[in-house]
């Protein structure tokens, strides 16, 4: 993949530093499987260590699943001074990950060398070596990241450029310039870049950080300088102000500088990625995000739209649809309905989307989304609206009313909730505890579910998510709730939205319970025509 | 102030134009005083045009006001073909706003002027060189806004320059070029800046968007190649993905490349005055953002904290206090004891670790996140524990008991709380309704709580946020609520960790509050030695 600019995704690693995100195993794998379908070369699975039990799982359960475009990377560092490198813990725990690749990164700035390390500039440069060359012994393809190189090379131009070439020595495959700190500007990194290149044989890559605001921009003059590798983070996440944004580097790649990252057809994923890590990692998706924002396309000025609709080169510099986004004309709500299409043949391939059925569905979606919902993140609620308003599923029951209790003082608590359904003309008035008012109805509801639907036995819920649609209200904000479900065979996800939290849940609640009686095959009329 | 880089804010127009954004009146001459106050050299209003009756009240009452920094600018575009300027609508309506400065946008690109316009090139260059001339002969500092010149340039480089040379010669003080799709590369700023330069006597300006991540990446080559002027807004606020954000240009100027734009000393209002326009504006203030952000100095791996206590030069590029922000150390599963000790410092300074009080707290402190609480994203949680456990407040109030009630059938629903606490021997006992059981809870609890202490009043909450800790459990798992809440000055956060989504909710919330009324100095006690 010579012309091929390699996308290493550090998003599990450098991304789970920001403040407020934490991944769980189970989110990394999900992850995971997302960016190799979208065409990332290397996904950083974690820092592998005794202290990181998390990384070491998600290390074992990566080695059993298959990829078919990424390689997964374990982060760590260069060997311990005074360790040969098979006694070093660091290394030994690196190859024990079982990766094909290793990414570790050495000292670059004397200051660090000499007051962090207290090795000498010559003991360093060994270490790195070393390390590099052991790695490579032992089979694995070595990316070397060269910590604070620009600000390294800033205090010691020929001691920074040195560590790159013991790096090399050792057979590292690639030489990636950190920018750790992320105070460097793009006139810097042109600069020093220039300076060194003509003194290595190994191809560089570049990892970024936005401390200056400046991530994106030091990465695409790397790449116009000739790296052939990007570190970013999707969605920028990361320590700080975050690492160079993976949304905004991966189009700028493909659509300014005209080469090939992960390709045209996977690029039109790249919005769906984006909302899908946002979600998972419960935070805000940021709107004005560039390329993958709600409004990176989104157009309010009147002078602007009256242009937009004669000419959209006047106000856009690319296509929304090459990175999975729409043009949207926010004063006349014109958004195009392309995306829902797009959707919905996947559930009913075929389906003629001038048909006044499918027409009134699209509407329904625009509808639902504009107030919140999410079906990325929720595709079995999007199938069971699509079914829905096809008219192809009968509802299993009919709600008659339901009620939630929740009483607490210093001595006692106590949460109760009472459902009262009807199924075929039978009335099923139940009523459950639970430790919070979400659990009581799931146990009122299922008491009255299972007497007719006794499947519903082997589903439990695997997560629940809430989200503050808009924060200015504080409590009174309207809320989506994400549930994930899951039987012995499929898991599934499903969305409610409201004011209300509980009537939120409840509505995700009862999707989670239709879905699967969806797929058993209880609830499924004939097929319509449309 | 030939050497002084001009900060010139589009916020109250471009900023404006972002969706979801809108500003009253009474917002624009805040937001301006605000502006004015930190030091920037020109502040646009808005457009004054008979359909902006919001822009021309402002321009009314900014007249009246005295700025000391300031100069105020009035926003329009060259004249309409065949108009003379003193008959031309959009110019004479510049004039009547009364500003010294006016700033107007004029054509660049070709296909623009023979296409949109449908007029000759030639009568283009007319158009701007004598819309600038007039606004000059009446006593206007004309700023020409030469849009899309970027692209205008790349289409047809000799005529892109001649409409800068046309405004030259009208007379425009600044020619400011204009990337207003946002979807030009600094490496194509630096080429295009680098070959027009030599053909101009008239100083340049650089007004960019943020459309391929590059606006405050474009404006500060610009600025190094020469360009005596910077447009922008607070926060990036602005169109699709925004325009640079001056929260990143200004430091980026005065400590990089060690220019002056607003001064060392207004510089240390930077984050104060960027929060402040998020509250204005109503939107969230994103954290990672460079320099202002909450996070943009916050450290959670324990291998850079390790590094940070020796040495804060290894993860940071620059102090946090120079623009009004402070370095944290997040408390998080990724940080030791070391961690919690330095925050500790931070609320008591001197305290002595070895302290048996210290001691229980930090005990505390780790069997709490063992439970699920994050302190990193909640440190006025933090405060709170460490304060009552070293006996340094008084509780506001005693918790006697709460109800909540949630009722919905196919026809209605209700949500009703009923809360009774004690302050200082009184029984409040008070009800409230609201969207959700958390809402009508916090309508319930300031009923009482508001009696005594009224300066809750000004308290609202900003952002509410749910995550399930065991997912394993489904809805019967953990789950921790985390507040965001604001006063007219402060942001803080608290958390709440139960079974019981309410009871989380209910924790975090006292929390809030608590919080509130500890700042405001009405329930500290002594401080006791420890």
């Amino acid at each position: 993949m010579s012309d091929v600019i390699q996308i290493y995704d550090s998003t599990l690693r450098d991304g789970a530093q920001a403040e407020g995100i934490s991944f769980s195993v189970e989110d990394k794998i999900m992850i995971a499987q997302q960016l190799d379908d979208l065409g990332v070369h290397y996904i950083e699975g974690g820092w592998p260590n005794p202290t990181n039990p998390k990384d070491l799982e998600f290390f074992k359960r990566a080695l059993d699943l298959e990829f078919k475009n990424a390689k997964i990377s374990a982060f760590g560092s260069t060997r311990r001074a005074n360790n040969p490198p098979e006694d070093d813990a660091t290394l030994t725990t690196l190859l024990k990950a079982g990766t094909k690749v290793t990414c570790i990164f050495g000292k670059t700035w004397t200051l660090h060398v000499t007051d962090a390390l207290r090795i000498t500039l010559d003991e360093n440069l060994q270490i790195i070596e070393d390390s590099c060359a052991w790695l490579k012994e032992n089979g694995r393809e070595v990316v070397y990241d060269a910590e604070h190189f620009f600000d390294g090379y800033k205090a010691d131009p020929a001691y920074a450029t040195n560590t790159l070439l013991a790096a090399q020595e050792g057979g590292a495959e690639i030489l990636v310039l950190c920018d750790t700190n992320g105070g460097t500007l793009p006139t810097e990194v042109r600069d020093i870049i220039t300076a060194i290149q003509p003194k290595l044989q190994t191809p560089l890559g570049i990892h970024t950080h936005n401390d200056a605001g400046m991530a994106v921009a030091n990465s695409i003059i790397a790449v116009e300088l000739g790296a052939i590798q990007v570190q970013g983070t999707f969605n920028g996440y990361g320590e700080r102000c975050g690492n160079a944004n993976l949304c905004s580097v991966i189009p700028n790649i493909e659509l300014k500088l005209e080469k090939k990252a992960i390709g045209a057809e996977n690029l039109t994923k790249l919005m769906k990625v984006s909302r899908f890590l946002s979600e998972v990692a419960n935070v805000y998706h940021d709107h004005r995000q560039a390329y993958v924002g709600e409004s990176a396309f989104a157009h309010k000025g009147g002078v602007h739209i009256d242009a937009m609709m004669k000419q959209p080169a006047t106000y856009e510099h690319c296509d929304a649809t090459t990175v999975g986004n729409e043009r949207r004309y926010l004063l006349s709500e014109q958004s195009g309905g392309a995306t829902m299409a797009a959707k919905l043949d996947h559930i009913i391939p075929g389906l003629d989307k001038r048909h006044p059925t499918a027409q009134k569905l699209l509407q329904k979606i625009k509808e639902l989304e504009h107030e919140g919902h999410v079906f990325e993140a929720a595709e079995a609620s999007f199938e069971l609206l699509a079914r829905r308003t096809l008219g192809t599923i009968r509802e299993p029951f009919k709600l008659i009313n339901y009620r939630t209790f929740n009483h607490r003082s210093t001595r006692s608590s106590a949460v109760e909730a009472i459902v009262k359904i009807e199924i075929d003309g039978t009335i099923y008035h139940t009523a459950g505890d639970g430790d919070g008012p979400v659990n009581a109805l799931d146990a009122a509801l299922r008491q009255g579910l299972e007497q007719v639907y006794p499947s519903l036995k082997g589903v439990h819920l695997e997560d629940y998510k809430v989200r503050v649609l808009s924060s200015a209200a504080g409590t009174a904000a309207k809320v989506r709730v994400l549930i994930e479900t899951s039987d012995t065979k499929h898991t599934w996800s499903t969305v409610g939205v409201s004011e209300n939290i509980i009537e939120a849940s409840w509505i995700a609640l009862v999707d989670s319970f239709t879905y699967k009686l969806m797929i058993d095959g209880l609830i499924t009329t004939e097929n319509k025509t449309v």
